[in-house]
């Protein structure tokens, strides 16, 4: 019969099980960032060779697309390693239908590189079908953070979804740029989507902030080139900080080149990230396995102490070793509560995102709107009443009660 | 190389696999109901015993010891089980950790008899043994309740939880009373923490009441014999509705009687409850076996549909198809979102409790107090303040961070 030091072992058994599951997702997290990166070049790229009429970057495009078969196929490797490693992991279901979603976009990408190539898209189409595939990519990442049980990795996970929602915001921006400037003007509409893009990425980066590493914002610091910066806010000012109206087509290049310059110095903080998630994970293990090690030691001595006969015949264990044992169950005990009310803790802030992805499910259901747009609606919906996101997509829910056909 | 469609099915067969673990869940919820009962039984007749100096019900403790072996050999069947099943279980390492605890407690239910029976405790003694025990039981039933992943079973266990706690609060009501009225007086101290236990319970029938089945209440409502009732409500007046003061000794045996037949009525519902759950679990491990069957088919039409060539030569599927497959993961999407969603809102009311082991666990770490010195002490605050536990509670974490020496 099943004594309780081995499910005192277990329970430790269950813990490394769910750490060397989560040192899985974070390779596919860095997978994941390696594909986003190669794809925000590819769209980036498709853009200005679909806007050039195929005059421009033909060549380089070609180049990105090869790059980013690499990397597809490495996620692709991630993914095959997920379903054999883990049909019972928590929040699987969620987690393999956001990869569901994800493997369909990659099978459609061969279609819509060839419907690129020969010119059959408009920019804007080209763009939201690059958006919505790393879309989906992120909510991989952002599953994987949801689903993480050991608080200090998502704390990691956390900054680094972030970073990478940060980051896809700045690419936006690139794209949204670089039309805007090329198109040679800019209305109201267009300033307030605009600095919606710069507003969120600010969001996800003091998010970043808040839940990094030391080590990583130092990295992330001496990222930062001040004179990329500057010229970035300089270009910002003329087209935003200003009336509506007339802007210099010749800064599209300029702007395209100088976001990209930013962007690519992303990409080395996601891998020092990435890094940092690995490191964390086999030191958890490593911590873990030690852990279970002794305590295993502590039992055995435990148990073959209670084969004296104690003072008191009856008991099972003796005084001593009955304190140490309920010592070991109570350390247990407190260490597994600590760890819950900080898992608590850092889930709460992937909660806004929540509350943005229910408002958006409530308009699909209710407005017979696509997604797209129930998110377009919500942004028009922060951009005129000057408020966030989230506020917003807070209010909808609390409106949900009055909503008609809503299921109990 | 695993495509789009084997991770939908693989998203629905870790539903079936959860909804599978919940229902093994469930049989072990079922055991432990019974072992509490037969322990609510050992401890009042136990009290009795010890009070009476050996005099009564010495034949019925021994008969009721042997029953209380019964249920326990099921529930240690149970833990067997489950320690086989899964080492991957969500919140294993939680639901473990409570299950050893549970175990070094009946490791140690030999001794803690052979002492009544030699009346070498207090029956205060006894009675904080039996009470420990049984919060650790339901410490089981709690964590299996905050892990299930389905919001309808995930509902039937908060109110099999709320049940059974509010029945235990119950039991110790019993046992206060009978002291209280045997003792021929209670003081201004009695009386405060006597209504706290009757608040208790009365808060925890209320979330039963909020999240049980209709059928389930029906049988519930059955159960409540008026007279009973009404008889509870007399002697609780005539002992904390006055001043503090002397109290009729002879009422003490009545008191334990009617609160026996108030008690052994609850057993039935939690019967009900428990055939409930268990229906709950076939029925929607049948539903999601059928939605696999249905998924499956669908995408093997799909499949072979796809070996036509399309209208597209390049596409892999044709439109009509294309539309099909997003459709399933549009679908699949918003259900488990929507499960989600309600998930959360289920488990909210889990989050009292959690507050009040957490400003237990704050205590304990900064005025070096054991659990029960900590639990005393919030229950103290509360009734000093006139306040509910939870928001004493909730006021102790508030204060945590100016607390010294807490670590972040």
């Amino acid at each position: 019969m099943t004594s309780g030091p081995s499910f005192l072992l277990a329970a430790r058994q269950c813990e490394i099980a769910e750490l060397e599951d989560l040192a899985r997702t974070g390779e596919l997290v860095g997978a994941i960032g390696r594909l986003v990166h190669a794809l925000q070049r590819e769209r980036g790229l498709s853009n200005v060779f679909l806007s050039s009429h195929g005059s421009r970057f033909a060549g380089q495009r070609l180049q990105q697309v090869a790059e980013c078969r690499l990397a597809e196929q490495q996620v692709r490797a991630q993914f095959d390693h997920l379903d054999t490693a883990s049909s019972q992991a928590r929040n699987g279901a969620r987690l393999f239908s956001r990869v569901a979603v994800v493997l369909h976009g990659l099978d459609g990408l061969a279609q819509l590189r060839d419907r690129v190539a020969s010119q059959q898209l408009s920019t804007r189409e080209a763009t939201v079908a690059y958006v919505k595939l790393i879309a989906g990519l992120l909510a991989v990442v952002f599953e994987a953070a949801d689903s993480a049980t050991d608080p200090a990795i998502s704390r990691a996970l956390v900054a680094m979804f972030n970073f990478m929602q940060g980051k896809e915001f700045a690419g936006q921006e690139r794209a949204f740029g670089a039309g805007a400037f090329a198109t040679g003007a800019i209305d109201a509409a267009g300033q307030q989507q605009w600095r919606h893009l710069v507003e969120s990425q600010q969001g996800c980066f003091q998010v970043f902030c808040d839940f990094a590493d030391a080590e990583v914002l130092r990295v992330d610091q001496a990222s930062r080139d001040p004179a990329v910066l500057a010229e970035v806010e300089r270009l910002r000012r003329i087209a935003c900080g200003g009336r509506p109206g007339l802007l210099d087509a010749n800064l599209s290049a300029s702007w395209y080149e100088l976001l990209t310059r930013r962007i690519d110095a992303m990409r080395s903080v996601e891998d020092v990230l990435a890094l940092h998630l690995r490191h964390l994970c086999e030191q958890r293990i490593a911590q873990a396995r030690g852990e279970l090690r002794d305590q295993r030691a502590m039992l055995d001595a435990l148990a073959s102490g209670a084969l004296d006969p104690g003072p008191e015949g009856t008991a099972a264990y003796g005084p001593h070793l009955e304190r140490s044992m309920l010592g070991l169950l109570q350390e247990q005990a407190c260490r597994l509560q600590a760890m819950g009310d900080e898992l608590d803790a850092v889930r709460a802030t992937l909660n806004e995102r929540k509350a943005v992805e229910r408002a958006k499910g409530l308009l699909m259901a209710h407005r017979q709107m696509s997604e797209d747009e129930a998110y377009k609606a919500l942004r028009q919906m922060a951009m005129n009443q000057n408020r966030r996101l989230v506020d917003v997509a807070e209010a909808v829910l609390a409106l949900a009660e009055v909503l008609p056909g809503r299921g109990r």
